[in-house]
């Protein structure tokens, strides 16, 4: 028989599900199988595309999904919901599409949503698609909602980063300058048959004119229409062209790569960590008990985590 | 010579600002502070103001500010900023407003960003709203954008929660469903006078009629135009209303009261451990070299952790 690893190497669908399923949920033998799958990880091009609520997103990565099965590439697709405090679940609409894109074999798509104060989301992100990568889908898209750190987090562990934009989002350009504008290697203005496709374009271009890149790249702007799969190929080949650029950097790649590899060692200690405490150091009981003494301002909540600090020993 | 804490409890504006800063950068010394001074919190009324970029939150805290202002209220305001990975800072809108608002000794506007991987700004922002409270500050606005874990984190904390939208968000507003919409304990409809209004908030109530929240409250919908200063009222009754009914609640309002001071334990204790492991465990130099050779697949991320946690005897 076979062993985990080795079945998600082969490529099985169902065995990749349950390893991702096992990263979510932070077990142990997640990590060990992590471990295993490491050295074969590395040759995927991961796309994060990320952008507002309502932008199309959606669309646009089935459009850019069925672009590379034609091309013969093997697609994993991961939508990372916005979470949600009361029902940690998955977006209705993904749900449709995993159903609509499931009969397809060379297509992995799994929605992830947080799973409370444990959940660490990215962390859990950049280990599913690790999976996918050593299970042989060369392209692994991560599609994320909305502006937060964890969704700059996420798309901070991709190759090549799509800003998905919507004509009349004038507005919408300017307040979302100081944080999404400057992580997209690529713009693509999505349902460009709308009024107000050119004043969005040249309010882009001018926000990209003035904002400067380390790397030197200039962030092309590709007009879709993802419902009527225009501007599809011209967003593939957008995505190529920086990966390519990014790939003929050499030394100042590398350094982008360390850093994504030293954030990735700090999200995973920093979860280890709070999971080793709270093993440790308190029982649920016992902070439940400090967290109404809290409530009831009985104890400070900085006292209580020296406390706790205190008998996990490494004061 | 009066002590900080006492500074800041005579509501001292430079104080309060520095000790804001501290608590911004974690400092040592910002942990005492704030042991010292908890003791003088949970008299404001905090309330959290989020939703999509573009959909005139700072415009609607400005008129609500100067509504509690009319009131004889002190009104503190935290801006709360999209991280960017790039500058880190903060939004230039709130630098303009915070120069309009500046002259008024009782407002006290603040924008605040995180500050990289270490950053915690959920937790930096709850400490700032109880430097704020302890300060005489009794109505604290958080406003933040953007539908991310740390938004939800940041808003989980206040009293009553304020999501905007505004017209012809349809789209959104299904695609928030999972994520912002089970957070607003008031709804406001920003920039009421646009064509779709109406549309709007149909979808809204349909969506809050087959929501269920545990507390039974149902959600009031405020109609404002910001600009014009319409609906300010209506929105403050709204969010005194909410305050009242959970106010008059008794264990069930502990209980949301307990987990908010569990999240808050949890939060202090997550960036605590890492700044300790990171302190005792790794130099970093040693960081930077390991994650190099996780950049360059000579080794995985999850044997170097464990590496670390060892280095700390905790394991």
């Amino acid at each position: 028989m076979k062993s985990l690893k080795d079945r998600i190497l082969s490529g099985d669908k169902r065995s990749i599900g349950r390893a991702i399923s096992a990263v979510e949920d932070a077990r142990p033998e997640a990590t060990e199988l992590l471990k295993d799958i490491f050295a074969h990880t590395g040759k995927a091009t991961v796309i994060g595309i990320t952008g507002a609520p309502g932008a199309g997103k959606s669309t646009l990565v089935d459009r850019l999904a069925a672009h590379y099965r034609a091309a013969g590439e093997q697609v994993g697709i991961i939508a990372v919901d916005p979470s949600s405090p009361f029902t940690g679940g998955a977006l209705l609409g993904d749900r449709i599409r995993m159903q609509n894109m499931a009969t397809d074999p060379g297509i992995f798509i799994r929605s992830m949503a947080s799973r409370g104060h444990l959940g660490g989301l990215a962390r859990a992100t950049v280990d599913a698609v690790a999976i996918l990568d050593a299970g042989g889908y060369n392209r692994v898209i991560v599609e994320t909602v909305g502006v937060g750190q964890d969704e700059v987090d996420v798309v901070r562990a991709a190759d090549v980063t799509v800003v998905v934009l919507v004509p009349g989002m004038g507005d919408e350009v300017q307040a979302m300058k100081a944080g999404i504008m400057e992580i997209g290697d690529v713009f693509a203005i999505n349902k460009a048959d709308r009024e107000g496709v050119l004043r969005t374009e040249r309010e882009l271009e001018t926000l990209l004119s003035i904002s400067e890149r380390s790397d030197g790249w200039t962030p092309p702007i590709i007009k879709t229409v993802a419902t009527e799969n225009s501007g599809t190929e011209a967003l593939a080949a957008a995505i190529a062209d920086y990966k390519q650029f990014i790939g003929d950097k050499g030394a100042q790649a590398d350094g982008r790569r360390i850093n994504t590899a030293e954030h990735r060692i700090i999200e995973l200690l920093r979860e280890r960590l709070l999971k080793t405490a709270l093993n440790k150091g308190v029982t649920d009981a016992q902070l439940r008990e400090l967290a109404s003494d809290v409530a009831e301002r009985r104890r400070d909540p900085y006292s209580v985590v020296d406390e706790i600090i205190k008998r996990i020993g490494i004061q």
